[in-house]
């Protein structure tokens, strides 16, 4: 289940409406196939490993990250029933799915079939993979990432908004490899004036995964409305061609945090600024907080939040729980989730 | 020698001017002697051990984390002499004194007194554990920590002034343990008005340790001058009798960071708020920092320092070199030294 895991963390950002999972068949104790939900949603990862292991399936054990689908689309079979025509003799889910079109369905499914089942493998672990999936079918939204860069008194600039560079360099190549997790990373509008980010993933190998670019101002600057798509929806988690660098057409324009439920993005990464934390967090929309600290002290510079509607301490304990921290360089990365 | 800088431990804060010297004597493989520096600075550890040793100090090994003194005072005789007149037949030392009237004295009198010795072993803990003295040897002025506890956005009270409780009892009672470490305890005389901090150490049978209290005001409220001594300065590292909780006569006051120079105390501790510790930053007078952090966000809050000067973010880094880092129940507590 952990190398089933690991490959659904290759779709991750990329598989939005669909979850990114992940799946292995073992045939007498040898990996016969392997898969991963595929950038767009489709293929899924069960339907991959089966292509895999091809005859190998017959009697084998599949191992996915989430309950086989049990619902047929214009865009494949369900593949409960891909694993059943495949001869699959066991199957082991690490969580089954919240769609109401699956949940139960698939394993029901499966076992009508013959076909020995088990579920709840690692189930927290698949949870945290496929974020984004669970908090759309939950929420109607994003699973949202917060990050902030800072340092030890919690400064994100100097006074004079220089913030280059606070971290160094395997804390930022760290951050756009987080980049590439999500579908798409939205800053306010004045980090988008002031400092022209290109919000894109500079990562030998991994330039293709650039998020969709997404900018949160209130005034909402284009004519037509609160959200403006890019000219390539479609290419979805990946900036359309052209446009790395760019501004204006490409970006998606939002209102509100509220106005998230919008985007075509499952995994969505704030970055900045003070303002627009401070608007997600008063708004109770942040899942998840991803916090670099650089061994520095800065004093006096531009703190890392605005007011998020904090009115006595007792209220602040017990939101976050700290879910990793590891050493990068001289810098220190820690993560914590909304509790 | 892991013992005896233990050893050394206890005196922490109620020795200055001399330092806290820890000592074991060992006869045949067992200990036979253990001394420290006594509060006020007398009798020294080794003074201690061997009265502890008696007649099994004959031919032993002696163990002390700081040269032995070379020279008489009034208060006593040289510890090198005692331990050439009880017989020891060698003596290992963590680190040299850099005391002009010990530095390398002490050593030869033991060898050229026919005592095999042996230098350098731990000096790096040992110079940590002595720091106060080894600060007062070198820059005339107390050795300087100084305490910040955040939030994870580096705020140390919501904007009303609200800092009760940002961390929770553990890293409080931690925090009381590092107050007992040192002689005296600054804190600005804005929150010395705002919050009448007791500035005492409550932990059960360490409440004799509380330490001296040091207030910083620019406009010197005390008609005598910059400083005032308490009526019982004798009594180093421990608020004088029925001092405790009051206010006024009892307090040392100060108009700068460079004052503290005067202080009669080794180890200081700074312990707020934002401008005190940015002045102590700026003066460049801060040698250990002590960081503790609460899972928990602010946001718009008090922010930790106020302005120290750093005019551009090259100049911030490589300064603080992080020593030592624990959790403490739902908070995190860092030690970073001065590079």
């Amino acid at each position: 289940m952990g190398a089933a895991l690991a490959l659904g963390e290759r779709g991750r950002g990329r598989t939005a409406p669909n979850p990114n999972v992940g799946c292995v068949i073992i045939n007498d104790g040898r990996v016969v196939g392997r898969g991963w939900t595929q950038p767009g949603g489709r293929p899924h990862a069960e339907a991959m490993a089966l292509a895999a292991a091809g005859a190998k399936s017959r009697g084998a054990t599949c191992y996915t990250t989430l309950e086989p689908c049990a619902h047929e689309s214009p865009r494949g079979p369900a593949c409960a029933d891909l694993l059943v025509a495949a001869g699959i003799a066991r199957v082991v889910v690490a969580l089954r799915d919240p769609d109401p079109r699956t949940d139960g369905t698939g394993l029901a499914r499966l076992a009508a079939a013959g076909i020995a089942t088990q579920t709840d493998i690692r189930a927290a672990d698949a949870a945290r993979a496929i974020a984004g999936f669970l908090t759309r079918q939950r929420h109607r939204r994003p699973h949202v990432t917060l990050k902030l860069a800072t340092s030890l008194d919690g400064c994100i600039a100097l006074a004079d908004g220089t913030s280059r560079w606070i971290t160094g360099p395997d804390a930022r190549a760290h951050a756009h490899l987080e980049r590439s997790r999500h579908d798409a990373i939205l800053v306010g509008r004045g980090t988008w004036e002031a400092d022209s980010p290109a919000l894109d993933v500079r990562l030998p190998g991994l330039e293709e995964r650039s998020p969709l670019r997404v900018i949160l101002s209130a005034s909402r600057p284009h004519p037509s409305g609160a959200l403006r798509l890019p000219r390539s929806p479609g290419g979805r988690g990946q900036v359309p061609a052209g446009a790395a660098g760019g501004k204006g057409e490409d970006n998606i324009w939002l209102t509100s945090p509220a106005a998230i439920s919008t985007l075509p993005a499952d995994h969505l990464l704030v970055e900045g600024g003070a303002q627009t934390a401070a608007a997600f967090l008063r708004a109770n929309l942040v899942d998840r907080l991803i916090l670099y600290r650089a061994p520095i002290l800065i004093g006096g510079g531009t703190p890392a939040l605005g007011d998020i509607g904090l009115t006595d301490l007792a209220a602040a304990h017990g939101r976050w729980r700290l879910h990793d921290a590891r050493q990068l360089g001289s810098d220190r990365v820690e993560v914590y989730e909304a509790a």
